[in-house]
């Protein structure tokens, strides 16, 4: 797979996926509002994937700061933190990265600038390659929900382009895959934005893994004819309860999966999970441009001039739908996920 | 409304509704083969309003034909009818009105062929006319399982647009909005041929009832919210067990709505009911193009080359989701619709 975010020559090099699946093209951001404005507009999307992005922001940001006494410079690495913090609200792993890159700032207070500009690049990496390797460990634990010759339905895309590399949710299926399971993807096309049919259809092809393309409002008839074994999403914000915020229309594969009796695991690293927020009412959900929903792909209009539409970027599915959420620590019941996640 | 399909200067003028909302613009069928390529072209649509099509085009077809003898006048208006038969399978009210113009052709054989192939136009306008007469019917009796201030769901598009005109699903979202109630219509845009983003979104506003545009998996998230207080839909064929063959991802729609405790209706005229097949399991269900899926409005492409998809243009939605089905003749739970119908 190609990079998603990676520290190159002093930029951050960012897949712009929103030209996916038609062009393959790098946007090299070298200062922090172009990666703001990369996480804002989708280039780079993706719960983990901002949280990297985030970070190699914060690191790139402070590289220009010319302040030379560490207070100065610390309020100036805050602001572009507080910048980077505004740009999407529903995932935490934007705040769990960027909180990250604070923390790490204050651990070296005592050092010269020059070393502490060093060690945030440092630190940023770490951020991504944490998250590979956490997905790897992912899959392994979540490999055991797949059986050999088993059809996974996922939703929106939780693959490697969502992730530092490897993938959540398509990680999971990565290593079921690479375990010699005969499976197959069924991708939900994920309206508005389409990350399903641009993005989680490419990857897959690009690895040879089989993955049929579905419209959204597909997945309950599918489920009704037996071609559906087990559904394994992403996630953007897990709360204490074990509720999950995930990309818009999680909650219907959730009910549905749930009214066939087809187990639904989550997929996410520990960096997802909101351990300060009681439940899944509480997460803030992000309202996106209308357009989105009039037009697709920014270019075709599919609906009549001043339509009112509705369109919130994610939904949230209670507990009681998640048969299980896949962590780089193992795989836990959303009831018991707070105290095993305290408990390490 | 403008009219979907009218007999107009001895041409079948049908609306090009695979160019809405962008452009009203009409065709003007001079031969029943292209009452075909609209149909399969879906250039008209909807069960209602292809059968009146279909009446019209065996009308159309049998001006041309140029026997003088009974038989095999006939034998001609029969191969017309075998043709548009095999336009589309699903939607029931297609064959029933090549049956009727076939039925009504038996009728007239005493009769001399001029005289036939201007009373085969006659019972084609009929058809139309009594099309639009049920709709008023289904409004009046439907129109009461709209409370004043609720808010409906409607998949697809049960319009003007899918009948001789007024609608089926929103035949009785406009008898409500014209007793004075205060309603808001939200509209699955119904991927992949977008009929709810297209033609919903468009009829209502024309007529000026508010309407909030969706895509099709936020439906089961503004259920959880308590925002829809009744979905209506329409039907392509009915079943005598009561089960409903309908655009893909009414099903999903009926399973979410029994999850929230939220009515299910389906609205459709007595030519949609199949008492001959006696559950939804032995419909045909049409499948469709794939580009349909891969491309949006077939110009703007959405998924990587080469990619498999699923289309089936239809589910069933089981009897046992269904809260009740609004006919012409009143409102009958489906476990009662065939004895109903018989009695009739």
């Amino acid at each position: 797979m190609v990079p998603t975010v990676e520290w190159k020559d002093g930029a951050v090099r960012i897949l712009d996926q929103s030209r996916l699946p038609d062009k393959v093209e790098f946007v090299d951001c070298r200062d922090y509002e172009t990666v703001g404005i990369a996480i804002k507009e989708l280039w780079v999307r993706g719960a983990p994937a901002i949280g990297i992005a985030a970070a190699m922001g914060v690191a790139l940001g402070a590289q220009a700061v010319k302040a030379v006494e560490f207070d100065a410079f610390r309020k100036a690495v805050w602001a572009i933190a507080d910048y980077l913090a505004a740009t999407r609200p529903t995932a935490v792993n934007l705040f769990w990265a960027i909180d990250r890159m604070k923390r790490r700032l204050e651990a070296l207070q005592a050092e010269p600038i020059p070393a502490i500009k060093q060690k945030l690049i440092v630190e940023a990496q770490a951020v991504l390659d944490e998250d590979i390797a956490m997905n790897k460990a992912m899959g392994r634990h979540g490999s055991t929900v797949i059986g050999d010759g088993q059809t996974i339905l996922t939703h929106c895309n939780a693959g490697a382009l969502a992730t530092g590399g490897y993938g959540t949710a398509l990680g999971v299926v990565r290593a079921a895959w690479d375990a010699g399971k005969k499976i197959r993807v069924v991708a939900d096309e994920t309206r508005p934005v389409l990350q399903g049919a641009r993005l989680t259809a490419w990857e897959l092809m690009q690895d040879g893994i089989p993955v049929t393309l579905i419209t959204d409002n597909m997945a309950g008839t599918l489920m009704s004819q037996g071609r559906i074994q087990v559904c394994i999403v992403g996630a953007d914000r897990i709360t204490a309860n074990g509720d999950v915020a995930n990309k818009i229309g999680t909650y219907s594969v959730a009910v549905l999966a749930h009214a066939h009796g087809i187990p639904f695991y989550v997929a996410a690293p520990s960096s997802t999970i909101d351990l300060s927020m009681p439940s899944g009412d509480k997460i803030p959900i992000e309202q996106r441009d209308p357009r989105e929903v009039t037009h697709v792909r920014g270019r075709e209009s599919i609906a009549p001039d001043g339509c009112e539409v509705f369109n919130p970027a994610f939904d949230v599915t209670p507990a009681r739908l998640i048969t299980g959420i896949i962590t780089e620590k193992g795989i836990f019941k959303p009831s018991e996920l707070a105290e095993k996640m305290r408990l390490r």
